[in-house]
């Protein structure tokens, strides 16, 4: 079948887990000839009912398109899978989707260009599978800033609206990626402990979430004056002071305690409130908190 | 001068910290006639220039209203207040607004009680002083139903919007808030690692902030499903796998270990993850970490 939409770019996906699949969905979706290949082939069952090209090998997909997205578990199953056919690479360009490290993406770099990919771009996806190809969607990328622009438009089927370079070292995105998923995790985990807590108490997670929701978006506001006191390196304490916070971080450490939940998180929080007021910020506002997660850990 | 408003019904606040000043000034703006005091009275002036009564005792402001709002650092200091003037509590209703463990909340309902106080309604307020008297403001009750329905119009001028009753037992307030709190500080101190982290590679807060911002409102779109899996005791690993999630949190780890910052909450973070893991749940999604959460600490 003829695509209708011949004149968008070719691109191959290789990796189609929950996050390869709806990548390559996305593509298709916007009319891009796309290519797939997973280790387990029946992953691709649905896509290429929906138009996708099922490569026979790792290396007819590579072959398949100037521009090869890998989207697999880590970085030593991109290696693995892509090492033996580094020849093939010659003229195109490699985009690593997958979670890594900033220096495995140096490394990666160092070895595309050492295979005379025409780029190499290290991606860090910031949605879920559900939210790629809408608006929720946030796609950061790091690497030649040359090989971007050539790849931005067949990238942005991804995320329409926040498809954003960040420069030319490669372990940006990765770096990035984890310090925003680092806030995603930071959300889950204190969502999940106060669930905890309040399920010993017989309230369900469900009527908490309906108190947390909105609570979530007002604290997402107050993170641009925060960060702009870490830029000045000055911490106003004109909404509430750490002497105050570390006061109700005691008695949410003793309620878990009394509830018989896990304590930990709560004793970290304090632990990091009460190193502060040692440091003399018991007036200073929470943002002089940041002094402490500067410091190498004892 | 004659308050234009006289209808409605007069109010003590005690208290005049950041959080007081805002409580009175609420009641001001909301035409009640509002006596404050505070153990430093400068702290009244503001207040008194836009037309509060400034009582010259504890006792002078308890016996100004029916409705007496107490908002001091902590229990201590609200009973070293209260406790010598229980006599003139008999027929008003009590609201403490400060901080406090639900046992403290649970003990201060019965010492009123014992002091024919109309009613003891225990209160958490969701929300920065600047936020108070306007729709982001959310303000939780516990105590008596009739002495929340009596009063439910006068408190509405601090959260017009959400001025919530969750029961009878006093302590729900305060439970709740410590909860939501911990949501507070797990955002912000994840942001503040990742801020540490960034910035340990020259990247600046407030660039990180333009990226952290709108993940955390996407992420509070998910704590929703979360919930309703908690509830269920499901954990379906429909759009991405606590070992997805744990792979993603070594680098955290690694990158923290790297760039010299401190490590303790991406560990803390791991080892919740690890735990997950051990007990099963490699491909669940990520709400099964409740069972970590749940477990009293080792
Ligand atoms: N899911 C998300 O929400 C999300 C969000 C942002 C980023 N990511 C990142 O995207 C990447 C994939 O995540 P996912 O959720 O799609 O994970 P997944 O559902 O577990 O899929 C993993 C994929 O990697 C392949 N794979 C693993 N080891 C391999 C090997 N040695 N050789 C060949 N193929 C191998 C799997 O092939 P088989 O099918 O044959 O096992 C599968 O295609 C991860 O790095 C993750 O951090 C995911
Ligand atoms: N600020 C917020 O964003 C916020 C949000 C929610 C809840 N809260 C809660 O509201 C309460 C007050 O917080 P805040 O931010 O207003 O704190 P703050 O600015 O530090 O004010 C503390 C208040 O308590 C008074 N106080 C302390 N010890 C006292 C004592 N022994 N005797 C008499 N008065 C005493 C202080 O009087 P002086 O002026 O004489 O020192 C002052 O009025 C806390 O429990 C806090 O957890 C605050």
């Amino acid at each position: 079948m003829p695509n209708p939409n011949a004149a968008q770019a070719p691109v191959t996906v290789i990796g189609l887990g929950l996050m390869g699949q709806a990548l390559a969905a996305a593509f298709l979706k916007n009319g891009h000839p796309t290519t797939v290949w997973n280790r387990s082939a029946d992953k691709a069952d649905e896509l290429v009912a929906t138009g996708a090209a099922l490569a026979a090998s790792v290396k007819d997909a590579v072959e398949a398109s100037p521009l090869v997205v890998v989207c697999v578990s880590d970085y030593a199953a991109a290696h693995e899978l892509l090492d033996p056919l580094a020849g093939s690479l010659a003229g195109r360009t490699l985009v690593n989707l997958g979670s890594a490290s900033s220096s495995q993406a140096r490394d990666t770099a160092k070895w595309a260009k050492d295979h005379e990919a025409a780029g190499y771009l290290d991606g860090a996806i910031m949605a879920f599978p559900a939210g790629i190809g809408t608006d929720a969607a946030v796609l950061l990328h790091s690497g030649p800033k040359s090989a971007y622009d050539e790849h931005e438009a067949t990238l942005k089927a991804l995320a329409p609206a926040a498809t954003l370079y960040l420069g030319e070292d490669p372990g940006l995105a990765s770096l990035h990626d984890v310090a925003l998923l680092g806030v995603m995790w930071g959300i889950q985990n204190s969502f999940l402990h106060g669930a905890a807590l309040l399920g010993a108490a017989g309230v369900k997670a469900t009527d908490f979430a309906t108190l947390a929701t909105p609570l979530i978006a007002v604290v997402a506001q107050t993170v641009d004056a925060y960060a702009a006191q870490v830029d000045a390196g000055e911490y106003p304490g004109d909404d509430a002071s750490v002497a105050t916070h570390v006061g109700s971080m005691a008695h949410l450490l003793d309620e878990s305690k009394e509830l018989g939940v896990n304590t930990e998180l709560p004793a970290l929080f304090k632990a990091f409130g009460d190193r502060a007021m040692a440091a003399g910020h018991a007036s200073s506002g929470y943002a002089a908190l940041i002094e402490q997660f500067r410091k190498p850990s004892a």
